[in-house]
């Protein structure tokens, strides 16, 4: 494996390269010398700010892709239907009121249903993860708050964030169960500052609505330090949110058209909503920036590759997976042309790891693309491939799959909060990613052969 | 010096030690070993909050150290009557309405009035500085809102932070008297999070009072970018801020009585006010710890030291410095036998550097005994010392002031911010603080001679 530093390209192929090496090579290196992603994910974070479906910013996002996006030079730029859920935040506050008054910073789970105006004030019982909150006895928790304090542990990989979510997504109807009125849970995230990740939560069907909020992680700490005192520790919380019904949340598609393939597809995906919170610069402006740096820049070489590569836009990755399951509906005869999809969605920083999930017999021809990686310091680890939660759709279809992962270790500092802002990106790393996809995408464009599909017992997104 | 990873007394005095150098050395190492200034200060801010001059939160403050000082030991526990201003904070608001609606982060600069009700909206005009905003045309700057933008330097020392914090005091002013609406400034801060940094400013008398306020500074950077634009910028602000009368806000007063000469006065001082953000936990939550733990070890020895170790917790130091005014003024006829203050106002780091204000002659005196601070890695630079804020009062009495500096790296990272809370303090550092303030004081107190007075040339406050 040729060392992180290294650039050129003839460090240490272990295995023969294709015949096109040359030029994907010579691809990874411009883009890096001149990848002008940190301009498309400022102009995207500045010009519409955060874009959940239905708000303005939403809105803004695809007029300014349909916009730009042409200007980068990709063609068969479109707007593609797609429907959306509409949630409104509205204000929300929470403050302890005994034993010590403290006001609380607080944003409620994406989805929340309101308190009642006025808010809910009751005192508060902790659990240690949705599994404990099944534990207590009904009696304890009835007419209760319950907070549950699952924390998040940091990992380059995000594996801290799979363990933790299910905090976030299930506790309100495992705590409505036995009766709560409310739960409140420590932020799914590694940082320390004042300012609570929000994200999705989902109701069960039969099971009482109840207000669903994440505490900042340093007011989740001083509420488990009070209730460590043995005295009772009481809670007011209100939400302001809204569902509304169905809106329209279009995806934009553009594309580099394959030169002699021009219907398969190399699939290129990352999602142009975000939270309703900071400027979804991290989450994910700089996979949108990712992946359309990488096709202007295979717009520019001497020749477009054989296949189509195709950027996807998608729309609601954040509350719904409208636009996805809406691509997967609208190019449902094409899916068997999909060469193979990568998504970028786990924020801005350097690629460090290649995952394959295709047909066995063709991770050889993965292998040896993955060697035009080697000098961006990629690893190419014996682990599948999961995609961004935007090709879950794809997969029942057995679309290969690639993960280009970037180093998350600081990724859910930031995630879901007012703090996802464009001084987080680091623009060298962004950079560094660019010329991944890039490099990527124009080999498995002009390589020969294929990756198959994905074995049948693969296919389930798990 | 010896290293500071050494703890032992007899690692490398360069000069003779003091007949109590063993004492005040087992001293230090026991505070190491016993410190319970975390405990303090966690009890403190989980208890009372922030706690700003006429505040709740401020009342709640003065019991507990009414409450917990003679638990911890100290004698001759008062509260001494001083008065303060009372601001009230309220509601804020503010957002970019044009080229592209942003709504940011924002806090009122404490003292700044209100603005009216339903807020200003007007087109921005940025200065890099207090003196840059004095160098803009009148008819630029005429019904606008002027951004500051000075930047805050990161230093251990903190000078970064006395270079910038003009831009915080003077700005509304300066840009009054050339017909501004209003004034947001960059936070004087050193971190990136959306938490904007509060503190005080000051209107010159006969000028506008206009208001003014701080962005966090992820929004003041999204700010400059869209003004770098050159496109027109709107900002709407709306600030709910009130001014009351003088209100009560006593400094909290405790001692470890002299057991030979009780009046003679070793002064160890820290703020039990903070602004209305955060728990005040930093600032200065871990300096009263810092000093309540000293005395309550110095008062765990076998016997008193010869003079007395008084500590006072100072009221209103954030916004008027009446609690240390009037400790001047109640102390007037005792400050000819103030033998040395200290006061800890800058954060919960390391102690680094000690440094000397007093009689030349004297200096000798001090330099034997900074060696009882060598183990503890503490270097004596040929500075002198400054005092904290709340020293200013003592300063034309000729007080003797040491300091005892703290790392400062990160300490405008959470300065003045709802970011101020328990989770950033480190009990290792926290700890080694109180061991160099147990360890100063309990020499002091006991050490033959004195420091003398400041030369009349160095009593001003620079």
């Amino acid at each position: 494996m040729p060392t992180p530093t290294s650039t050129s390209p003839t460090a240490a192929p272990s295995a023969p390269l294709p015949a096109f090496a040359a030029t994907a090579a010579k691809l990874r290196d411009t883009v890096l010398a001149s990848s002008q992603a940190f301009d498309i994910v400022r102009s995207l974070s500045d010009e519409a700010g955060h874009r959940l479906a239905g708000s303005p910013g939403n809105r803004a996002a695809v007029a300014w892709a349909l916009r730009m996006l042409p200007q980068y030079g990709l063609q068969n730029v479109r707007a593609e239907k797609a429907m959306a859920p509409h949630w409104e935040r509205g204000p929300a506050s929470a403050a302890i009121t005994a034993p010590h008054p403290h006001s609380l910073a607080v944003l409620a789970l994406g989805g929340s249903v309101a308190t009642p105006k006025g808010g809910i004030e009751a005192e508060v019982i902790e659990a240690a993860s949705v599994e404990a909150i099944g534990k207590l006895d009904k009696a304890a928790v009835k007419g209760k708050i319950v907070y549950v304090s699952t924390v998040t542990e940091r990992a380059k990989d995000g594996s801290g964030y799979g363990k933790a979510a299910g905090a976030r997504v299930q506790s309100a109807s495992a705590a409505a169960k036995l009766g709560a009125v409310a739960v409140v849970i420590r932020s799914i995230g590694t940082d320390n500052n004042r300012l609570p990740h929000t994200g999705g939560m989902r109701y069960e069907d039969g099971v009482p609505k109840i207000p669903a909020a994440a505490l900042s992680i340093p007011d989740a700490e001083l509420l488990g330090r009070l209730l460590r005192t043995g005295k009772p520790v009481r809670l007011r919380l209100e939400l302001a949110a809204k569902t509304h019904g169905e809106v329209e949340a279009p995806n934009v598609v553009g594309e580099v058209v394959g030169r002699s393939a021009p219907d398969e597809v190399i699939l290129l995906g990352a999602h142009i909503d975000s939270w309703d919170v900071g400027t979804g610069a991290i989450d994910d402006g700089a996979g949108c920036a990712t992946i359309i740096e990488a096709a202007r820049q295979i717009l520019k070489l001497p020749e477009r590759p054989r296949r189509t590569v195709r950027i996807v836009l998608f729309n609601n990755e954040e509350n719904g997976l409208g636009g996805a399951r809406a691509y997967a509906k609208t190019h449902e005869n094409e899916l068997g042309k999909h060469i193979v999809a990568l998504e970028s969605d786990f924020g801005a920083g350097r690629v460090w790891s290649a995952r394959y999930l295709g047909a066995p017999a063709s991770r050889k021809l993965f292998l040896s693309i993955t060697e035009l990686l080697g000098p961006l310091g990629v690893e190419v680890p014996e682990i599948d491939a999961r995609g961004g939660a935007d090709l879950i759709p794809l997969r029942p279809a057995g679309v290969p799959i690639v993960d280009l992962l970037p180093d998350g270790t600081t990724y859910f500092d930031y995630h879901h909060t007012d703090n996802d802002t464009l001084d987080k990106i680091n623009k060298d790393e962004l950079d560094q990613a660019a010329a991944a996809f890039a490099t990527f995408a124009y080999a498995a464009a002009e390589m020969a052969g294929d990756f198959g599909r994905v074995p049948d017992d693969k296919r389930a997104f798990r």
